[in-house]
């Protein structure tokens, strides 16, 4: 469980003392405002902070547009044209803070997402916790043999087992000499900058994480898609449910256009005219690329 | 007055109606929230949303810093101290919406700040009231003899008589001629995206306009500054009360930190070490020009 | 002709002093240095200078991708998997900088886009030319019915004369008042800042506008598309060129999966493949409302 | 030494083979292109390539405020003065690309600045080298026991001795059991992407980094101060050379203006101001905190 008593605590007497406002409310992120909902073994995403609902992507877009926007019958409709043309700027009018604990190497992928605001706890001010990811046996893949950023088969019996068995006793021993060499007991103690340079990647981390709802669609366009790494996606699958319930129309409208849909290219969009138009057309026929009709057939069958 | 009998019945109903939330509340900020606040003659602030307050400012400090953070002893001490340090990330977990009126002349210099999300109200898609700044005589200035950039005297008597009636007549001129050419009584009517290049920079226009606390404030270090375009000031000028009023911690530190304060170079800093140890620094022997010392000067007397 | 003798001179004699670097060089982008390329009636598009090409950004692709890269077989492959994909940083990795001579309403347009950097000519400053934009006959269009903000029918006869008689002589006057305003000659003279609001939106101002290739191509996909305004897309539609004869291939995969390709919606992507399955769909069995079906037709037929 | 031979082969090749370009040419950064300098125990910092120069600030300055401009001399005259004034644009117009290798601690540091374009080494798609950051004996330093986040004295004897071991033989273990887990002799061989999370913090990555000199600017300003931490503060330290090399009147003006100069607070100057009007001022008498007096103290004495 990822968090101490207190912090519960601490959880629990927050959301115990509502308080007016004359702002937009979402009710459906105010039901999860400041719970951590669990990811992976330690992890955990809370929403600290929103700014904004559907009806605020709208009225923003009714700011832009004036009256061009009053023969769209209803909001849903406005949102759905908003998305399917591109118009971001109202999707940005939205503000959503996380908190997130998250494995380093995670992190890192996370962060090259620029257009966020993020205060990381400091390993150079502060001494971080014993807490290390370790892969649940049935997310122990190989390396797979295609794909050099993908994975293959789940590993199994004894190589399972001695993967496992090396993540556990490297984090062990690397976090045990991290404490030893920043004792004070008999000795100077290494400064903190310095010593946190012998933990490894799967240690966690936190931070907080405030992103406009244009970026963060962005982010998990790319990161809840089915070839990120399993350990990002699983955030990003997380922070879809809540998204969903903070502004459910844009989030459908993300889900349909985005999500759910594909992008063809000029190549792409000839061959399925000429298809249509009763064509049989092969790769060598496509003006396609190997890899390119592959992916292409993986759609389109 | 800047509203319509609508607009301000409108903003009566969203203020009548609190709504309970779980989020930090700012109660500076909610006595603002949707009033239209007036600027120059047509134009006006109104505050649409915001997210945090002090405290959240100092909540995600104490993420980044840990138990770093722990030996200062108040909210005032920390908030000061990451001000004084520039540790900006901080203060980027605060964000804020306004609604602007503002002339087009000023929202040219405004957009030039590019990390802030903005929904301008479109001319090509619906048309502009007949609404035009028009400055008051006070701030009638003539062209400044001694810097390209900035304003001399008042102009007087019958020459300011004369400006005032060509901005008025222009302007009205130009609206009226826009009009002619949208109208589609007996005839096609030009494209709205084509017959809003004849409308003078002073037509107003509007927006959404949303950003981080750490942007605003760089923002309005700029645009209060007594350097800044009076027109584009007295917009500053106000957004410094709101802000005041919502983060009364934060906005006392940039007052002593930034606006309040000045930058003093490697050369200026030995002048004043010179002068403090009893030294008398000429401009010959500061190694500074002419020009820098004469603002050296204007400072430090 | 935009340039004065002056200017052209200046141009001639950057252009014909070659010195040498140890940098990438583009050998299409060498020609087009300086060279104003005009656009309307008095704007132009010159590059100033760039950073890359195709080849760096297949090294900074290897750079992040490392021996992961190396089954692709060659430079084209990779730029096109890397555009098919969606891997953007090495783009990011190319930058050029234009000079833009343009009508204020296009730069009010073109400034949306925040990820670039700008040093705009500063009527505050300095005293804007006697330059406007008169749109060609056959450029004066009517406001579409069906499209908000789009254009109809090209105007005719004694309208068309009227608009563009309206259009002058309203320019013309109200730069016949900024210069009576700004005259110091027996009176002090306005400042510049405030009489540059009599300006009309189709006064020329110009630019420094730098850019890297990603967010250049984002630009284009948006600008040089066919619903973008007439007077911004004709250029981006010579940046077209600029970028085809600087980055060749990566402009062809650009072509390919930007600007020739579509968006399908999960829903329209499901269309396909019932109709490829050989079903007959319509809009009330397609489960799109009647907009979105009608643009759906327009790609598919 | 960083380089292998062959990488060391194909500097030399690059910088043997200079080409004609029109544009705008740094000797000094000419002399610096594709070597690599050394920094720390494997890193090192290397020019990729580069646009602009003094000139081409100077340039962009001359565009933003035409005749406004000709008044100040020469360039020099003129960037300083831009620097004075905050005027960041023209300094945009720069642009530089590094390649840096760099410990994975110090990167997490860098990357916090997100106004950049970043190309990182991917360790999901290919394998990392065997090169850890070992600190040399004099910067083995203790945690400070005033400063949270700074050092105190170097480690001696004992001390010293059993944390270099610490440091060197955990991270040889988890190289070892990395490359133990990648195997495919005999077992599957875990996927890339997860078995880097065994990897220390003091493992070397390296990425292309693109930045404006705005930014780098304001980079070196935090990162080349003596806050920073050593480890990223001599990247740098190095850095700063080669933007004197590159653009000597600008790293001149920021020498003077930033990294020389300091940042007074309205309370700082009220007391310089009665300091030099002779009155004995104290820190019960400043209005100042003991925290921020200390400070003060520190840089007037």
């Amino acid at each position: 469980m990822p968090l101490t008593p207190e912090a519960q605590a601490e959880i629990a007497d927050a959301r115990a003392t509502p308080r007016p406002t004359l702002r937009a409310v979402s009710e459906g992120m105010e039901a999860h405002l400041y719970t951590a909902h669990p990811v992976l073994d330690h992890g955990f995403v809370r929403v600290i902070d929103y700014m904004g609902d559907d009806s605020a992507i709208v009225q923003a877009a009714r700011v832009s547009y004036g009256a061009g926007t009053k023969h769209v019958s209803n909001d849903e409709g406005l949102i759905r044209y908003l998305m399917r043309h591109w118009h971001s700027t109202p999707f940005e009018m939205c503000e959503v803070k996380f908190h997130v604990k998250l494995p380093v190497f995670v992190a890192r992928q996370w962060i090259r997402h620029r257009t966020a605001n993020v205060n990381e706890y400091s390993a150079r001010y502060s001494i971080l916790d014993r807490e290390f990811y370790i892969p649940a046996p049935e997310n122990l893949a190989a390396q797979s043999t295609v794909n050099n950023q993908g994975r293959g088969a789940v590993l199994e019996g004894e190589e399972a087992a001695r993967v496992l068995e090396l993540l556990k006793s490297d984090a062990g021993r690397a976090y045990d000499n991290y404490e030893a060499m920043l004792s004070q007991d008999g000795q100077q103690g290494l400064a903190r900058e310095l010593a946190r340079m012998n933990l490894p990647a799967n240690i966690y981390t936190q931070w907080y994480w405030k992103v406009d709802l244009h970026n963060l669609f962005h982010f998990l366009r790319l990161r809840a898609d089915a070839h990120a790494q399993y350990e990002i996606r699983v955030y990003a699958e997380l922070m879809c449910k809540l998204v969903a319930d903070w502004v459910p129309l844009a989030y459908a409208a993300f889900a349909d256009y985005r999500m759910g849909g594909v992008n063809l290219s000029a190549k792409g969009l000839e061959v399925i005219r000429r298809r249509l138009a009763g064509e049989d057309v092969t790769q060598e026929t496509s003006g396609m690329s190997k890899g390119e009709w592959r992916e292409f057939e993986g759609v389109f069958g």
